[in-house]
């Protein structure tokens, strides 16, 4: 394969040259950009990003961690990075991880290895500890509270909004409210939970563990949480669901149960999706796209950063 | 920096000793691997990739271009190929385009470049001619019936699904049928509106150029379609709609333009969304996560290939 100094040498131009013209430098002679671009058309030279980024330590890559891709809630997040990173000439690079902690240090391992020059971690698995040990190769940013963690992160209060959310039900008169969250050990649910259990305690309401669904993220799941409750004796009156799809699944399968939303089943749903402007649905508006895009400028500073992201309820017709 | 080779220096091995302890090759004795950890130590040596995939010639990052990704047609597809991916240690890095030119070139450009080793295009703007001059650089694979270019592609058979689905309305005794598509320009898209124009004439049907709505691919185009044929003296009494996200957006609008469902207008969705099955639309499925993983399979693949798969009606309650 024919190096640069092979087609400097053709050309009769120099190194120096032959990288300008390369890189489309207003000024170099008409003569010596066709010199060079004949020597490049009869050797079949070919620029090499490998080497342009080996010498410039950068990629231009930002690397995003996340379960999976097909959720609105991830998809949106990734459009807003990818929006912001479009801007400074930036791609993403997914590691969709499934929640496997394997995939999770692949990633990390390709931020040393400077595949990516930075990292962004819109969910994980792995504690933050190791996490916190790839930080001298890039920047990396999370989409949570971290805490005191010496990384950058951006990051909803959860167990506020949740609390709120309650609020909200409490002052319309429910005293029974359930609540679905998806998996039970990420940062986000803990919170959502610590906030679930310290509103009943506040208002002394009794804790029933067959108001809480677990594992629930999909419309699918709206369906299963209905099933679920059309078999309780008691059932709540009100539902704070994990994300718009399980309350879309809930407004959608209602008929089919006889549960009449809102009086007979009031819901608040998480993130303002479409689906829940479209269906008219109470919910926790979540500006994700947003939020993809202040995670994609952290990752751009040198400094480390923490951004909390106000929410608001946006009250429609489920309660 | 430290190189590779004074971390053999300092720790007394070999440069290929050296290699071997980085890759965790299982046959090196215990003495030269602490050696060799003890010198990377103490160096701050950082192995880089960038250097690897430009000996190797080869990145394991395969391209996908795409116009947008918070759209469950893209983000099944996305999810697809990753999977796919994965399983073959392939990361994807994302051209999302916006259906701008300058970005699907800047995509053609980067597998010219080696920053991917292949690339997957989704949907596109610029034509297959240009797209056709970059074969020689890597493996590029659309996802569109690309008639006789020398690329591989997968693709389904919009004219066909588009004739029976109408077929199927035409037997359920339809003979005003709107259909709704998103841009014009693309090649899916023509078949369909191709297909469209072959049905009516086969069956001796006028055409009505404001039965076709377009730029449809979202819930609020529903909405848009509604209001549109609301304020028609002669009104559709069947579409065909884009998407899935579409006819949704219909059936969540219908009461509120007294409209019902499939009685005043029946309605045939496409994509097999989770929101179709969710809310009982009839669709014509497309295995998009199966066709991402196909798609990304042809990649992998030394021999240009073309793979046509096959879709169906779904009958639910909307026909």
């Amino acid at each position: 394969m024919a190096s640069i100094q092979d087609i400097a040498r053709i050309a009769g131009v120099s190194v120096a040259t032959v990288s300008r013209v390369l890189n489309n430098h207003p000024y170099v002679k008409k003569e010596k950009v066709e010199a060079v671009e004949k020597a490049i058309a009869e050797t079949g030279y070919i620029q090499n990003i490998n080497a342009i980024n080996l010498k410039k330590g950068k990629t231009n890559l930002v690397g995003v961690v996340l379960p999976i891709v097909d959720h609105p809630y991830f998809s949106q997040l990734i459009q807003g990075i990818s929006q912001a990173a479009a801007s400074h000439h930036y791609k993403l690079v997914l590691y969709q991880t499934g929640y496997h902690e394997g995939q999770e240090m692949e990633a990390l391992e390709m931020l040393k290895l400077k595949q990516i020059d930075s990292l962004i971690i819109c969910s994980r698995k792995v504690s933050l500890e190791i996490i916190e040990r790839y930080r001298q190769y890039g920047m990396i940013v999370l989409f949570e509270n971290g805490g005191t963690t010496p990384l950058s992160y951006t990051f909803v209060d959860h167990y506020t909004c949740f609390m709120n959310a309650l609020a909200h039900l409490y002052d319309k008169g429910h005293r029974e409210i359930g609540f679905s969250i998806n998996r039970s050990d990420g940062t986000n649910s803990r919170y959502r939970e610590q906030a679930y259990q310290d509103f009943l305690k506040m208002k002394g309401l009794p804790y029933h563990e067959e108001y809480m669904v677990r594992d629930c993220l999909y419309l699918e799941d709206g369906e299963r949480i209905l099933e679920r409750f059309s078999q309780l004796q008691h059932r709540p009156t009100a539902l704070l669901a994990t994300s718009d799809q399980v309350a879309a699944g809930i407004v959608i399968a209602s008929s089919k149960y006889g549960i009449s939303i809102p009086e007979d089943l009031a819901i608040i749903g998480f993130d303002n999706h479409p689906i829940a402007k479209a269906m008219d649905i109470t919910t926790i508006g979540i500006p994700l796209n947003s939020i993809g895009q202040l995670l994609f400028g952290q990752t751009l500073s040198k400094e480390m950063s923490h951004e909390e992201v106000a929410v608001r309820l946006i009250e429609r017709r489920t309660v």
